[in-house]
């Protein structure tokens, strides 16, 4: 595809991500048939669309039969009321980026979803969403949770992130922020998906917390800028964090929460389920429990998920080094490797004066060139792995 | 058998039970080929024994070939020193019985043992032990047990005792404590499997626990009358537990404990194991979660316990009725049938009168009568089951 192809077809993206709900599968089916831009035209022109609608002669046809005109009369409204440009420029203010399906940077593990693939993804944050989401697990849980639900978490996610893995989860009250915060706490990767626009920090109480996701981590969504959440999207951005991730680790949950909703989501994609037992007197580990006497394998530690999850199958068979040659590399993400030096860990901050970027933006870099086995993490700071000295020093024709 | 030969059989298998260690697999292999007579003849009389020894002509042979020297000299000193009509009177003086394989109340799930099965079992209580066994469960687990594991076993206990079961135990402090007392607590049936003698309870902080499940339930143990535990024959005793039960569950246990060879060993003999999860951070559930990580089941409630383990199998395919003719009940169980009243639940106490019996022996009666299927359990009392009820018409001639 040319770059003004790529283009318009970002734009035609972010205009249905305006249109259509997260999910749609109706929406999807279309898309899939005609492609975004194809979609969009008979969408916004359904009088063009009728020479190719299929029954021949009665002009004036219907454009997407099969799917009810109500809904079609929704996506044309906000279609027709969208405004791409504004959206586009809104997430690039905020040092963000849309992405759609092609994009390099796009997380191919979400084509698992199908005709409820998402239409695109709302970023905002230093890290390469793709890289991360190959090494990542999401910990979800209630709101409402209990001490120990908030003190496992966080120590899940701590130990998760000191292991070189991404935590994902949904920014909420209760499990999700104590899981993001025990990932930043030890200077780990995070992800927020959010079910409303990255600009449009929900809950107003974690505001200080989703800002501090988007300067380390990544804040991601379905919905463009300015949108707000409802019961609906809360359960449909379930389905992209069981999508974006290797695994799903429910910590507290009650008979039928929406956590229980990812888990399943996760389970049908192929993803490990995984949950934290806890006291049977304890209605909040009830649901987990319901998991547990299920598929779902029970993990007490952060080195029984990465277990499970570590085993990369095809993805990685038997790795050793570093799954991309250097050269291949982004300029930012290369400069910042060059910037570690070959002997002695060193401190994120030391290697991102060396790389003369920041140390947030350093931080990002690190744990990308981490999921890529180029270097590895030490309580004192960062330095090359064994194999990717040996190939940099091949490559300079040492030993 | 004739009554003779068995009472010759009973004393022999009562002078071996002191004469060999519990689950001794030599010397269950030399009883299995010589019977329990045989055995203990070569066993006193090696002289008379070389002529059908094998090496033929070689007078003064081993009787034993393959069987150290060491371990044969300590069960001949034993054997010579014991006295079964001491200990078989001693027993009948506790009200109590030695039973041994071919008995009615012998329980056959014991032969799943092979080489390690009991000689035979002292047995103390108004019960029997085979029908208890077909319906029970047995709950273990750590003796250094936390307050949540006391309660966890107490209202396992008990719910498993409401729904008709058999709590199985093995009277320690902690979990296997608070299992028969939660079973007491119902009025409801529990058995204790000791590692010593019935007559010598231990630990000794339990004589008054021991005593009422030898009034109320049963208690059982492998040794003779005066015998002291040590480590191996804890151990030891944990492979009795989890024969006689269709399933064990592990409350509480720490990594590499008991509880987790009575598991084990269940698991090995085809029994249900399941495991009562807790918090991750208490190490007194993480050999309860190292167990659900393996083949165990998760269970949080008695109901889930007798999901798993009452599915009968072929051992009561579609059970809609007594499982035995009422002509084929021991007189004195069929006396407290015919005290149960046709219409409307009766207490065991009224039962009791009418049978011309002590409470404690109509309450052991009426849980053998539950499990074949002749009455049912209500919070007022007990009650025929409709199809007894029909059957019963049907012999009178009635509807």
């Amino acid at each position: 595809m040319t770059a003004p192809t790529r283009l318009v077809e970002r734009r035609a993206r972010a205009t249905l991500s305006r249109a259509v709900e997260p999910g749609d599968e109706h929406a999807g089916r279309w898309l899939h048939r005609y492609g975004a831009t194809g979609f969009l035209d008979r969408l916004l022109h359904p009088a063009d669309a009728t020479d190719s609608g299929g029954s021949g002669g009665s002009g004036g046809g219907d454009p997407f039969p099969g799917t009810g005109q109500k809904r079609v009369t929704s996506w044309r409204l906000r279609a027709t009321a969208a405004d791409p440009e504004r959206d586009l420029a809104a997430i690039h203010e905020l040092g963000g980026r849309f992405l759609i399906p092609g994009d390099t940077e796009w997380p191919r593990q979400l084509d698992d979803l199908g005709d409820a693939r998402p239409l695109g993804l709302w970023v905002r944050g230093p890290a390469d969403l793709r890289t991360w989401a190959l090494r990542s697990v999401a910990l979800v849980g209630a709101r409402a949770c209990t001490p120990y639900g908030a003190h496992t978490a966080a120590d899940l996610a701590t130990g998760l992130a000191r292991r070189g893995w991404v935590v994902v989860s949904g920014a909420a009250y209760g499990i999700d922020g104590a899981a993001h915060r025990g990932a930043l706490a030890a200077a780990g990767a995070t992800v927020a998906v959010l079910a409303c626009g990255v600009d449009t920090p929900y809950p107003r109480g974690h505001d200080q917390l989703i800002r501090r996701i988007a300067e380390q981590g990544l804040v991601v969504g379905e919905l463009p800028p300015d949108s707000h959440p409802t019961p609906s999207r809360f359960i449909l951005r379930n389905r992209v964090i069981a999508a974006l991730t290797r695994g799903t680790v429910v910590i507290e949950a009650q008979h039928r929460s929406g956590s229980l909703v990812t888990a399943r989501a996760a389970a049908r994609l192929g993803r490990h389920i995984m949950g934290v037992p806890g006291p049977v007197t304890s209605a909040l580990s009830a649901g987990v429990h319901e998991l547990l006497r299920g598929d779902a394998t029970l993990v007490t530690d952060a080195d029984e998920i990465v277990e499970l999850v570590g085993d990369m199958g095809d993805l990685a068979p038997a790795r050793r080094g570093p799954v991309l040659p250097r050269d291949l590399l982004a300029p930012a993400t290369a400069q910042v490797l060059e910037a570690v030096p070959a002997r002695g860990p060193t401190p994120t901050t030391g290697i991102a004066r060396r790389a003369g970027t920041t140390p947030d933006d350093t931080l990002a870099k690190l744990y990308e060139l981490h999921s890529l086995g180029f270097v590895e993490r030490h309580s004192e700071g960062w330095q090359l792995t064994k194999e990717a000295t040996s190939a940099s020093n091949a490559r300079r024709g040492g030993t």
